[in-house]
């Protein structure tokens, strides 16, 4: 899988940004010398969701009618910026869970928005019956191996600047970020995955032996709340994911603050659940363990921080 | 000044962050092929002035009245956090227009805070007249030389980050920063210094010839609005800094809204003016030079981002 994603980080260099990391030493309430974290909600929407994006519209043909998704929200902006980037149209269901502030930041960048049904796998239903009639260009939120390989060069990015790593605590939500950076590892760095307990894709498939469906709820289910895991992200995580660590939306709530009154970085929900999994101390690492936490998303409304 | 600034880098090691950089490449409304952003903001007590404030008290005796300082709200944080890291008592003064984000920071890290008169000038000098009764360290916002050397250390860290620089833009209060930053690169490139229209202390000394007393107001007052640039910066600026933009509240806040909607960076006003200036597009810099712009400053209440 490392050919494909050095193939995808040539194909998406020019539209995409190298996100930077931080080192916090020896910080209060984290419990270890050093943890990094990859601050991927200053990637272009957002989120890493451009990665993946941008590889699926560079690889496939796209046809007149354009690009077609269905996002919780943070995919279908990162589709919307793509399309508009490359010249193409673009259309996007989402839930009408979506939060206003990731509808304002899908019709910033010209995307036409359908809000329906309460999760996102409704709205994934809705997109795939209008896909059949316009015959536009699916691009999956996570289960197509283009998405997959394009969001695997966050984990390429993250070898380049910090060299070996311990472990890598990485969000799950339909498991295509997870797929990408654990396939870019192949087992070398233990891969966590991190998700809350009211929307345990990965953590129930691991458990059952196969995707199957799970609830949905919780305060990071608009950019976590897939109701299965992705078939290419199970199939992946299961040679390559340490485990699943599950996190309360509590716990998600004190990492969200504690990132803002600590370090000024304002994120979603879903975007503080890896580091709430760090800040829970059940990883079981030792203090000296070299690790890195994904911050994957920043479509937040700042107001409630 | 190197020297200074390279033995304050390691005495002060320990206690600071090494923020990132990003590079911001073919941003629309940015107008230059690459212009890289370092993310000050990110330091402890979310602005630059860990720095200065961590070098002045490993430096300086520390009686057991502790420090005192006056500010506009950053530094004081600043030393509160440091005092509470170092074990020493810290006694702040702010004017009454100190924000509220600010005030809350201060009083978390353990400051006994005053607030008093309507500018850092009528602060500082209730703060001069305690500090003779107590016998507290002062630790200045800006005029004292091993606050300008902590500084410096911001600028030595983006020389070993980025490497040669065409230009450099840093925001100006009462000029601590840009007198490091100026002192650290001591003319091998360009530093261009950015103040408010309504707070221009070192534009209007320049002008002068010598520091002078200037109106303060506007929106970036509270971490901007020095009355008079330090004595120390005046002397450093005058040989190191190329000259001096000015910003309207307007492109002030027009820059903050950028650096939220396109990188979800949460700035104070003061932490967007440099961020301004490049975004005007009156520096006068070809497309390809390169430059940073010091995004300083992120004590801010998010909820009107």
């Amino acid at each position: 899988m490392r050919a494909q994603i050095e193939a995808a980080a040539a194909r998406i260099a020019s539209h995409v940004r190298i996100t930077p990391v931080i080192a916090l030493r020896s910080e209060r309430d984290v419990g270890m010398d050093v943890a990094h974290l990859k601050l991927e909600l200053l990637q272009h929407g957002g989120s890493f969701k451009a990665r993946g994006a941008f590889n699926r519209m560079l690889s496939a043909p796209i046809p007149v009618a354009g690009v077609i998704a269905a996002s919780g929200g943070n995919h279908g902006v990162a589709v919307a910026l793509a399309a508009h980037r490359l010249g193409v149209r673009s259309e996007i269901f989402v839930p009408t869970t979506t939060p206003a502030a990731k509808i304002e930041r899908l019709k910033h960048f010209g995307g036409a928005v359908t809000q329906v049904g309460g999760r996102y796998s409704e709205a994934y239903a809705a997109m795939q019956a209008r896909a059949q009639v316009t015959g536009a260009t699916v691009v999956h939120a996570y289960d197509q191996s283009d998405v997959v390989t394009g969001q695997g060069t966050l984990g390429r990015e993250l070898g380049s600047q910090l060299g070996a790593l311990d472990a890598v605590f990485v969000a799950v939500g339909g498991g295509g970020l997870i797929a990408g950076v654990a396939g870019w590892y192949g087992g070398r760095t233990r891969v966590i995955g991190v998700e809350p307990e009211s929307c345990a894709t990965l953590h129930e498939a691991l458990r059952t032996g196969e995707p199957v469906d799970v609830p949905v709820s919780g305060i990071a289910a608009d950019s976590l709340g897939a109701t299965r895991i992705g078939t290419l992200a199970f199939e992946i995580a299961s040679r390559h994911v340490e485990r699943v660590l599950l996190v309360s939306d509590e716990e998600i709530l004190q990492a969200r603050r504690w990132l803002w009154q600590n370090l000024r970085v304002a994120t979603e929900p879903g975007g503080a659940a890896a580091f709430a999994a760090l800040l829970s101390g059940r990883h079981g690492l030792t203090p000296t363990a070299r690790t890195a936490v994904v911050v994957c998303g920043g479509n937040t409304d700042p107001t409630d921080l």
